[in-house]
């Protein structure tokens, strides 16, 4: 394995609507000599997330956009292969926010050592066991504030953060957790490998009515990764006091078109609704709890998951799109 | 003056879009012998809400539906004239509940005694010393947790909640305070009376972009009154972590078709927002600290207010309709 190079893919060209491979550079570089500090790591595997597409625009949001030019940021983890800092020896397994290329170099303080558990893969360091897995803690217990005995509905349940989110909300006492999901195969995954009560395919149509079916008593927390015709829907069926985090609304992401507004928001007056949206950056505070539960979880053998795995650095912005397109069940991931 | 009748309103059919004097029926009724228990009381002003158009709708909603052939039920400041009850003697000043009539009589816990303060007015019992001004003080301070230095909006600002909420937020330290109303003058009030910084017409159009140029730091907190095009021009003008209290949308009680929701809801997201609905039954536990603040500041000379009032009871249908339209500045009352 040669480590002198690093492979990396830059936005060439901001996409409009769908990206595409033409947005994209492949870059073959050769590293430089390791400077005081530093250390090299190659990476095994590195993510492709929902929110990327966002960065990509060059529009005010949570995170400052991607430059032309740059490389595509984002989570990765992989092992030292190189360090001339005594913190990180070689052989550490670190995560870090480098992204798409598989070998990278850079000061030591950019890389987080983990801890290696046994039966615990390092790939999960991308998901369940790290930021997906923090958002989707994030978003049911703080921002939404559920509690036990509450219904649950998860949109986008068989993404990667859905699959946590409907584990974590059976984990926590929710009385019923319903998803959503784009093919027949994921809503038969979401009742039968995570736990979820009922579940299913928003590509029938009718958003509105087969959630109404499915909670005839109404729900209570929404935990919202698509937006659009998946939060109208929630809107008709909230309970008084019903509350949702807005996670993502990959409905959105690729239109060029202005998005159509949910015409029931008189329903947050009337039912005393709450709808809080947010971004894992304001919350890393709770990132100790969780990982002390979700650690606590799966040595029970409580966590299931799936990964979607895609080989090579040069198939990223593949696995991206096809990500985008919902080809994915649980996390997408490019190994290196 | 007669005090042995009652001259009501009675909701006789359920209006389709705007209310006209046929869907009411005024009925005036001998009152019975007083029963033990029992006080008489004889109105001086009872109140005309936005909130009514919704319980005339059979539809869902924090109160229940007027029923046909019912008294409208809402608030009214009247003394007692006749008593069969020890604690409230004749002559004793109450609010209640029981609405839309001249004289009414009813078991004296449902009634509400209240202090009368020199230079306060028996009328501001039914707005700013009453429901209409804590529902202000709750919408800023609870439900959008307003802070000193916080930029805050206020839509259909010149009516009686607005007028409220705008003088609330300059006395909590707003760094800047923005209205909305529907004419050049309430436009011109808000700013010369009630210590707006900025004010404009919504009939102008290009809601957002008027708000725009009026915040051009952006706004932090939102007070609704309006819904519609407001709320998505206060989602474009949010600083990130934004929080709006939704407390009317009367811009979709009247009409027939369905509302335009909001088209920049992904904003929740990249900005961090929180849109929450509220009623004031579910905050009034917040009454003692509102009415101790309100009182402080009355006794200083802070608050100023307006009054719209039509005389006798027969008018109060017209009073109801003219203040949906916008006919009022500050509180619409009906003196009996």
């Amino acid at each position: 394995m040669d480590n002198t190079t690093s492979t990396q893919i830059l936005l060439a060209s901001r996409p409009a609507g769908w990206p595409s491979e033409e947005n994209f550079e492949v870059r073959t570089v050769e590293l430089p000599a390791m400077a005081d500090g530093q250390v090299r790591v190659r990476n095994e595997f590195i993510s492709v997330d929902p929110y990327m597409r966002g960065r990509m625009n060059d529009t005010r949001s949570y995170v400052a956009p991607y430059q032309i030019g740059e490389r595509i940021a984002g989570g990765a983890v992989g092992r030292v292969v190189a360090s001339a800092a005594q913190q990180l020896p070689v052989g550490t397994l670190v995560t870090h926010q480098h992204g798409w290329s598989d070998t990278v170099q850079a000061a030591a303080e950019t890389f987080t050592p983990v801890p290696e558990i046994p039966g615990v893969p390092s790939s999960l360091r991308l998901h369940m066991m790290g930021m997906t897995g923090l958002t989707a803690w994030v978003g049911l217990t703080v921002v939404a504030g559920m509690k036990e005995g509450d219904t649950v509905f998860i949109s986008g349940a068989a993404g990667a953060v859905g699959t946590a989110a409907g584990q974590i909300a059976r984990l926590l006492g929710a009385k019923r957790v319903i998803g959503s999901a784009g093919s027949p195969e994921k809503v038969e995954l979401l009742t039968q490998k995570y736990g979820y009560d009922a579940a299913f395919n928003y590509k029938d149509g009718d958003v509105a009515g087969q959630l109404a079916a499915m909670a005839p008593e109404g729900i209570d927390v929404f935990f919202d990764n698509v937006g659009g015709e998946h939060l109208e829907a929630a809107l008709g069926a909230f309970n008084d006091g019903g509350r949702a985090a807005l996670c993502g609304a990959i409905s959105s992401y690729n239109t060029t078109q202005a998005p159509v507004g949910p015409r029931n928001m008189a329903n947050l007056i009337t039912r005393g609704l709450k709808l809080q949206g947010f971004t894992l950056s304001n919350y890393l505070q709770h990132a100790p709890e969780f990982g002390q539960r979700m650690g606590q979880w799966f040595t029970e053998g409580k966590i299931a998951y799936d990964e979607t795995i895609v080989d090579g650095i040069e198939n990223t912005v593949e696995a991206f799109i096809a990500m985008m397109q919902g080809a994915n069940t649980g996390k997408m991931l490019v190994r290196i």
